[in-house]
C-alpha cells in the first residue's frame, strides 16, 4: 500500500524536478518525504518548486545526496572552511553515513545557512553532502551535547525507526473516521500524572505522560495506563506539551512498557524534559526510592523523538494531523492542534500555557484555523486566583532586593530549575544593566545553569522582545557577567561568607536540594531575606515559612537541629508561568473559531468545577469535567 | 489456586457433614460447588446442613452421585415410576452420564419433587442418580425440546466449559478494586443495540448486546463492539436482562467473534431469546441480508448459557456478584444488581421494566440490598409520554371488539410475539370467560404460539394472580379452548372467510408477516377492525395507517395494488411493558436505597435529557446521559 503510494510521488517528483537531477530514491522518514538525489546542488536551486512540491503533496520533504556524489571528509571540512566566514566559528563538523549529511555546529549558524540559504547551498555543491546545521550554545549544554552524541551514533538505529514510522503513517486509513473520543488519565480534576489519551477507528494517540512528584506511592504518582482501552503496543504517537516532569515525567516508561513509537515536541521540551527525567532518576536514586525505569529508557525516548517547530504541520497516524503552537509556559511549551480525519474534527489541548506577555516568552497563541474541542488547564480557574500585574511583580522584587542589599544582607530565592529561574535572571539582569539595582554577584547554583544554558541554545523560542536584543542588538542576557555559575560546596561557603549577592537555587520549595542547605546558613541572620515566587505546596517547608513559622526542626549529619527564623520572608506573586483566572477566562472569550466544546483539566477538583461552570455561564459554550477513567466524545 | 481454595472447601465439607457421608469429589461448576458422593440420600435428607454450609461458604452448592452408585437405567425408569404418582404425568426420562443426573420431564413437576421434597429424595436414594426435574409444558415448545437436546447432547463439552469457568471465577482477585466504569456500547441516546459494558482492574462483564432492527447498516444496526477496551477474549461475562432482539440480538455475534464465556440470563429468557435469534437469522436470510453469524452461533450461545432464578446472588467474576430481579417488561425480564469488589459499589442496570402491576407479570422490583449507581431506560422519558391506566386500556379494546363482532366484523390485532401478545391473550380469555364478550374463537398466527407455549413452561414467572389461577385453580388461560393455533393458508382462508373472529398476528408494526396478508383481506371491508396496542414506528405501514392513509398501494405477486382503507383502525394506549414517564419517575422516588447516581439509557435523545434533568430537578440526585463510546466512572 505504502509503496503504491510512493511510487506515485515519486513519479510526480520525476515530472516536476528540472529534467537534469537524477532522482535515487524517494522514502519515507518519520512524518517526512525524503528524495535522494545525484544533483543536490540544483534541487537547492530551485527552492520555490520543492516548496510547492511540498504543499502539494502535502508532505514534509527534506532533499539528501546520493552516496555517489559525496566528497570525502577530510577534503570536505577544509572546503566548508573555505566557503564558511569565520565569523560563523564553526566549533564541530561531523559526517553522517547513513543519511549523508555533514553536521556542522557553530556559534552563528546564521552565518553557515547565509543569505536564503546561500552558503549552505555552495556547501551541498560543492561536497555533495548536505548541511545540516546546529547552533553552538553560548553557554556550553551537558544534555544537548549528549542528545546530540546519542543521536550521532544511533544514526542508523534511528534511519530505521524513521523509515518504519513513516511506513506507518503514510498508510491508508482503514475504517471511516466516523468517531473521536477523550479518555482522562491522569491530571484531571488534580495537578500532576498529566496524561490525555485521543482514539479514533484508525489511531491512537498520548497528549502528555507524566508523573504527580508530590504522589505518595504508584496509585497517585502514575498516570492510569492500566485503563483497559490502552496498550502500548498499539500506541501511534505521544505528544509532549512542555518539558516539566508533571507532562512528561513517565515518558520513559513508556519504552520500558513497550512503547516503540515516536515522541513529538519541540526542540527545548526535548533538551529540557531530558534534563528533568534524568534529573528524576538521579534523585529517586538517591533517595533509594528507584522510579519504574531508568537511564536506558530515556536514551530509548531521545531516540524516537521527532522536534516539530511551532507552526509546522505534521502527519502522526493516516488519519491525524499535528501542529504545535506557542503556549507561553516554559521555552517551548506548547499547545497542541490536532486535525482528525478528513477535517471531520479538530481539537487543541493547551498544555499548561500562560495569556499574558511575559519576559521570557510570548503569550500563548489563540487563532487556529479550525477548533471544535478545547481542552484546557485549571491550574488558577478559581475566582479567586487572581494574580497581581507581572510588572507589579517586578517593582516588589526589586524593593525587596534594594532594601537587603543596603542593609548588608544576602537575598535568597529558592526556584524551580526550568521557567520561574531564567524568567528572573531576564528582570535581574535588566535592573542591574540599567543601574536601578548596584551591582552584585548573582549565584546561579544547580541545575539552573544547565537549563538556562539551553534556553541559550534555543533563542528562537524566547520573546521577541528577547530576540531582538540576542539577534540585532548583540546583548544576551543569559550570558551577562553578573551571573555565576556555583561549582561545589566550596565556592557555596565563599558565597556565605562573602559580600552581599543574589543566590538562585533549587528546589523551589525548599524541600531539598542547594536551596535548603542556602536557607541553613542564611536564616539566622535578620539582614537576609527569603523571596517566594513560585508556588508553595502544603506541607513544603516553603509553606510552613509561608504561614510564619519561626522554629525549624532540620536534620543534619543524622540529627535534629532547630533553626530559629530570623532572615526576611517574603512571598511575591505573579511571576507564575500559568494563566491566572481571568487571564483563562479572557483565553476562552479570544480563542478563534470559537470552540463548540470545553474539557477543563489541570486543576484541582474545585477550580476544574468553578472554571467549567464560569465558562459555561459566561460563554455559553459547553464545559465537561470529566473524572481520570472517564471517556467523552468529541466526535 | 483454585486447587489450594478447592482444598479448604473440601476439608470444611467433611468437617461439617455426617461422617457416615462419603465425599469423592469437590469441584466447581461455573457459580456454583459440586459435590460428589457416595451417598447422596444422606446428604439430601439433611437439606438445611447444606443451606447453611451454602451460606457460610457463600457458594451455590449442588450435590451428586459418584458414579459408583448409579442404578442401571433401565432398572431406574421403573424404580422412579414406582416412586412418583400418575398424576405427575411424565412425559420423558432421560439420564446425563457426565452429570450422573436423570432429567425427568413431567407435566406436574410438583409430584416429581414432593412435599419439601420428599418424593425426590426418595428417588435418589433408590437409584443413585440425582433428578433434575423439568415441566412439561401443557403447549408443546420446539424451542424448549431444541435447548433441552441440544444441552443433552453437549453433556460433556458443557461440563468442561462449567469446569473451566469454575476456575476462573474463583480466583482470587489481582488487582485492587480501586475503581469502576461503564461505557457505553450501544443504546444510549437512543433506542436500540442496547450494551453497556462495565470495568474493573479485576474484570470485564458486557450487559445485554443487542441489534437495533430499524438499524440500515452495520454501523446503525450493531452496537460499538471496536471500541478500544473491548476484546471479547478477555471478556469475563454476559448478561442479557430479557430476550427481544434489541438486548439480546448480537449475542451470536460474540461467540462468532472470538467469545468463548458464559451468558447469565433467566431461564425464560434463554428460551425466548433463541426463539428471536432463530427467527432473526430466518428472516434476514429469506430478505437476502444475511446477518454475520448464523445457528452454529446460537448453539454456542445457549451451551454457554447459565440460568439464572430471580434473588440468586450468584458469583460471575473474581470481583463480581450478580443477582437477577423481576424487571416487569416481558416474562423472564430482569434487572441486573452487581455487587463489585468487597462492598465497594453497587450498581442496578434496569434493562427495561415496568413500573406496574401488568396481567403478566408483577411490577419492577424497588428494593434493592445496597446502590450506588443505577442505570435506567428512558423509553416513555418525555414530559408528555403519559399513557392511560391499564384498565382504560382493557376497556377501549373490549368496547372496539364488542362493536366490530355485533356489526359481524372481525378484529385484526397486529402485535409483536413475545410479551402484548401473551398479555392480550390473557384479557381476552378473561372477558370471554366472563361472558362480557360473548365467546369467538382468537386466532393465534405465527411466531405467537411458539412463544406462549414457552410461557405455559414456566409459570413461575407470571404474576401472582396467574400463578394462583394455574397453580391452585387449576385454570390455565393459555390453553383456554377459544385459542386457535393456525396452520398455514388453507386455515388463513377459511379464517377469513368464516365466522366474526379476533386474529392475533405477527409483525406488529404491519411491516411484513402474516398481519400483512390478513390487513390485505380485511382492510376494504368497513365491517372489520384493526387495532394497534403497541409502538408504530416511523415508516412503517401502522404508523401510515394511524396518520388516516386511506389508498395504500402494496405489492402483490410482482405488481402493485392499491388497497382502500374501509376497516376500522384504532390505537389503544397503555398496554406498553415499558414505564411511562409518571412511572419512571415514580420508581425513582421508591427504588431503595436511593441511589448516589443516575446514568439514563434507552430513549431518543430528547426524551434521556429530559428525564435526567427531570430527575435532577426533583430529586437532587446526580444524573449522567452519556452517549455511545463514552465512559463514565461509578467508583
Amino acid at each position: 500500500m505504502v509503496s503504491r503510494v510512493l511510487e506515485e510521488i515519486k513519479k510526480t517528483i520525476i515530472q516536476r524536478l528540472p529534467s537534469r537531477v537524477q532522482v535515487a530514491k524517494v522514502e519515507f522518514e518519520g512524518p517526512e518525504l525524503v528524495i535522494y538525489t545525484k544533483n543536490p546542488e540544483i534541487i537547492s536551486e530551485n527552492g520555490d518548486l520543492i516548496r510547492e512540491l511540498a504543499k502539494d503533496l502535502r508532505k514534509r520533504i527534506i532533499i539528501r545526496s546520493d552516496r555517489s556524489v559525496l566528497m570525502e571528509p577530510e577534503k570536505a571540512i577544509e572546503k566548508i572552511h573555505e566557503i564558511v566566514p569565520k565569523e560563523a566559528e564553526i566549533t564541530n563538523i561531523s559526517f553522517d553515513d547513513v543519511t549523508c549529511e555533514v553536521i556542522i555546529e557553530a556559534k552563528k549558524p546564521g552565518l553557515v545557512i547565509g543569505k536564503y540559504g546561500s552558503t549552505s547551498r555552495e556547501i551541498v555543491k560543492n561536497i555533495g553532502w548536505a548541511p545540516k546545521i546546529l547552533r553552538t550554545p553560548p553557554i556550553s549544554s551537558e544534555i544537548i551535547q549528549r542528545i546530540r552524541r546519542t543521536l550521532r551514533r544511533n544514526s542508523k538505529e534511528r534511519k530505521k525507526i524513521l523509515h518504519q514510522l513513516g511506513n506507518r503513517i503514510h498508510q491508508e486509513t482503514k475504517y471511516e473516521n466516523d468517531w473521536a473520543r477523550l479518555t482522562a488519565i491522569g491530571g484531571f480534576r488534580e495537578v500532576g500524572r498529566s496524561c490525555l489519551y485521543l482514539q479514533t477507528p484508525n489511531s491512537r494517540i498520548l497528549l502528555d505522560c507524566g508523573v504527580n512528584v508530590a504522589g505518595t506511592d504508584e496509585k497517585t504518582s502514575y498516570p492510569f495506563l492500566n485503563v483497559p482501552e490502552f496498550a502500548p503496543d498499539n500506541l501511534d504517537a505521544v505528544i509532549i506539551t512542555h518539558a516539566h516532569l508533571d507532562h512528561s515525567g513517565f515518558v520513559p516508561y513508556l519504552y520500558h512498557y513497550g512503547y516503540d513509537g515516536p515522541v513529538y515536541c519541540t526542540t527545548p521540551t526535548r533538551d529540557l524534559m531530558t534534563l528533568l527525567q534524568l534529573d528524576h532518576i538521579d534523585i529517586a536514586y538517591r533517595e533509594e526510592q528507584p522510579l519504574p525505569f531508568n537511564v536506558k529508557h530515556v536514551k530509548k525516548c531521545i531516540k524516537h523523538t521527532i522536534t516539530l517547530d511551532y507552526g509546522e504541520v505534521t502527519d502522526i497516524a493516516p488519519d491525524i494531523r499535528l501542529t504545535l503552537h506557542n503556549a507561553g509556559h516554559i521555552l517551548g511549551s506548547a499547545m497542541a492542534h490536532l486535525h482528525i480525519g478528513d477535517g471531520q474534527h479538530n481539537m487543541v489541548y493547551t498544555g499548561d500555557f500562560k495569556y499574558e506577555q511575559s519576559r521570557l516568552l510570548e503569550p500563548a497563541v489563540t487563532r487556529f484555523p479550525r477548533l471544535e474541542t478545547l481542552v484546557m488547564e485549571s491550574t488558577y480557574g478559581g475566582k479567586e486566583d487572581v494574580q497581581p500585574p507581572r510588572n507589579h511583580a517586578e517593582k516588589e522584587l526589586i524593593k525587596t532586593i534594594y532594601t537587603t542589599l543596603r542593609r548588608g544582607g544576602k537575598i535568597l530565592i529558592p526556584v524551580f530549575a526550568v521557567g520561574r529561574a531564567q524568567e528572573l535572571m531576564v528582570v535581574l539582569e535588566e535592573y542591574i544593566r540599567t543601574g536601578i539595582i548596584h551591582e552584585v554577584p548573582v549565584y546561579i547554583d544547580g541545575m539552573i545553569w544547565e537549563a538556562t544554558a539551553i534556553h541559550t541554545a534555543r533563542p528562537e523560542y524566547l520573546s521577541k522582545d528577547l530576540r531582538d536584543q540576542i539577534f540585532h542588538m548583540g546583548h544576551n542576557p543569559f550570558i551577562s557577567d553578573i551571573f555565576h555559575k556555583v561549582n561545589g560546596m566550596d565556592e557555596r561557603m565563599d558565597i556565605i561568607e562573602g559580600e552581599p549577592s543574589i543566590i538562585l537555587s533549587t528546589s523551589g520549595m525548599l524541600t531539598g536540594g542547594n536551596s535548603l542547605e542556602y536557607f541553613k546558613w542564611l536564616c539566622e541572620n535578620e539582614k537576609n531575606s527569603l523571596v517566594f515566587v513560585g508556588y508553595q505546596a502544603e506541607g513544603s517547608l516553603g509553606r510552613r515559612l509561608q504561614k510564619g513559622w519561626k522554629e525549624i526542626p532540620l536534620k543534619e549529619e543524622g540529627k535534629t537541629r532547630v533553626y530559629k527564623v530570623k532572615m526576611d520572608i517574603k512571598t511575591i506573586e505573579g511571576f507564575s508561568g500559568h494563566s491566572d483566572r481571568r487571564q483563562l477566562m479572557e483565553y476562552v472569550r479570544r480563542v478563534s473559531p470559537r470552540p463548540e466544546k470545553i474539557l477543563i483539566c489541570h486543576g484541582d477538583n474545585y477550580k476544574t468545577l468553578d472554571l467549567a461552570s464560569s465558562i459555561y455561564r459566561t460563554y455559553k459554550i459547553e464545559t465537561k469535567t470529566p473524572l481520570n477513567l472517564e471517556t467523552v466524545r468529541i466526535q
